[in-house]
């Protein structure tokens, strides 16, 4: 039997080229050796957004989209909303009552959130609660494994501690799940800061080859490199970034020809929009088939089959706990 | 129409006469005039009772079979079981994201069961929450009033909160339950201290006609009045309480006779147990009729009921916020 993988995303906005190449790659490639659960994650995109909920409707049919474009297959993988299968909510509030506090407030993100979001009123219980709400995700599903970054990890050792406080308490019942490290390559956005939807700097997966094109004319180079001919020095160089994760092959020489003053920048960045260009339009057409309704029909299969194994895991765990 | 109330119970035990007087002679009052939603709080129980969870469910079947014998009358009012229906989870984990955390270590009971149960490990996330759950419960059926004693008006007050900071945040959804204050008269048990099933002083609403008398001839009166014409002094006597919840008519005339002189607590326990049984014989007899399979029926039809209206304000509720 394969094993099971649960991950999924905020449904904060359309996807650009760093969530590609970071996460949708790996996806798509864990789809042939896992059973993966990929869940639209709204309501935990309540814990920091609560008062700013308007676009999480539209934010789902748009990453769902983008996944499906990417290559996340519905046949193959249960594609799902979180907020549309009740036993995640039903398992969180299980767990919550054996969860101690100190858990929680230990957890180095909460208080490293609370510091990056100042300016949102984040002292909420359901706040704090969120790695309560991550295991139950992770567990309903009995997810042997869970693709992470380093920074995640303390979130997955969270999960395994009340997997271990459950089976302790009411019998051997969660697997403790794993964490699956992924190689998260960087991609800055095109002014050189992290790519991110507030600074304006993305390259979606839905631009056009001319949105594309214009993005990467305007990213930043080695300001002291003025005429084409001059050496550079490509160390904060974001064509050379973007070499370096899509143009692996090429991206040393690239990175010579720069310095030795052989390459200009505009060239440069005009064989990078056609490497990116080759990535990106097939995704892009892909895209095209995806109706709201065609992504309405995906969300509600993945609805049934996720209910499926999570109707069967809280009824197991009320038993084990001995509720009605 | 009708107004609707909740109301519920954790089901930690067989139902003494303390229960009877104080909640049930009052939930069968309140049938007549309003739309009334009893309800099974297993997952309240796990706040305290987490590691001790295996009489939960034949607690489930014995409150039930209480409620019913003493009239609470399953085609008028929903009788269902907390954790039969997954949306008091789905409402507890929405309402939980706008609940600052300060309200919830306020709340007055908050600290004083972290004291009084100090044997037990409180410090968890579900048992800070449990305010937010009973505002869930209370919001689900958009319940208008919530039968209480005095020291229960600040949860009340706590879910008017949640639900004014629900309808300033998404639009005007959710009333604003009101208490619906209940004289609660006091029962002492048989030995004077609180009733309750920890100190073994409890007369149940099951007990035979013998174990009735047996416990009434035990309780605690007068020590000084030996023999039944001394004067008494009934100010802490439990057989006088008793004839002060029971036998209204008659009580101030006992106090009298005891003072004098007149009534040997022998005769006065005769009497009570006469009234007594008179009281809980035609509820054991009724009690006859549940059968385990008859109240699995009762519970599973108000599930139904219950879910009837729960489902709507779900739907309403992700509606409102913008979920999918």
């Amino acid at each position: 039997m394969k094993k099971i993988i649960l991950s999924g995303m905020r449904p904060t906005g359309k996807l650009h080229i760093g969530h590609y190449a970071a996460v949708l790659k790996n996806w798509v490639e864990l789809q042939k050796e896992y059973d993966c659960f990929f869940m639209v994650a709204d309501l935990h995109a309540l814990t920091t957004e609560y008062t700013n909920t308007k676009e999480i409707k539209n934010n789902t049919y748009a990453i769902v989209a983008d996944w499906l474009s990417c290559g996340i297959d519905p046949e193959k993988s249960v594609v799902f909303c979180q907020s549309d299968v009740p036993e995640h909510s039903e398992l969180h509030l299980i767990l919550s009552m054996l969860t101690p506090l100190g858990w929680l407030y230990s957890c180095p993100t909460y208080k490293e959130q609370l510091k990056e979001q100042s300016l949102k009123d984040l002292k909420t219980y359901g706040f704090l609660g969120y790695p309560v709400l991550q295991a139950a995700d992770i567990l309903l599903y009995k997810s042997q494994y869970v693709p992470v970054g380093k920074d995640q990890i303390p979130h997955v050792e969270l999960t395994r501690q009340i997997a271990r406080r459950f089976n302790s308490l009411y019998g051997d019942y969660f697997p403790e799940p794993k964490e699956l490290l992924t190689e998260t390559p960087y991609i800055p956005g095109i002014d050189g800061r992290k790519m991110s939807k507030s600074y304006n700097n993305c390259i979606y997966l839905t631009d056009t080859q001319e949105e594309i094109e214009k993005k990467i004319l305007k990213m930043f180079t080695d300001p002291k490199k003025i005429h084409k001919n001059d050496p550079g020095d490509p160390t904060n160089c974001v064509v050379l970034a973007f070499h370096k994760v899509f143009n692996k092959e090429e991206a040393e020489e690239i990175e010579k020809l720069c310095r030795e003053g052989k390459l200009g920048c505009v060239e440069d960045k005009r064989n990078l929009s056609k490497i990116l260009y080759s990535i990106l339009e097939p995704i892009r057409k892909e895209r095209g088939k995806y109706t709201t309704q065609k992504i309405e029909e995906v969300l509600l299969k993945g609805k049934i089959k996720a209910q499926e194994v999570a109707k069967i895991t809280i009824s197991e765990v009320k038993n084990l706990i001995g509720l009605f």
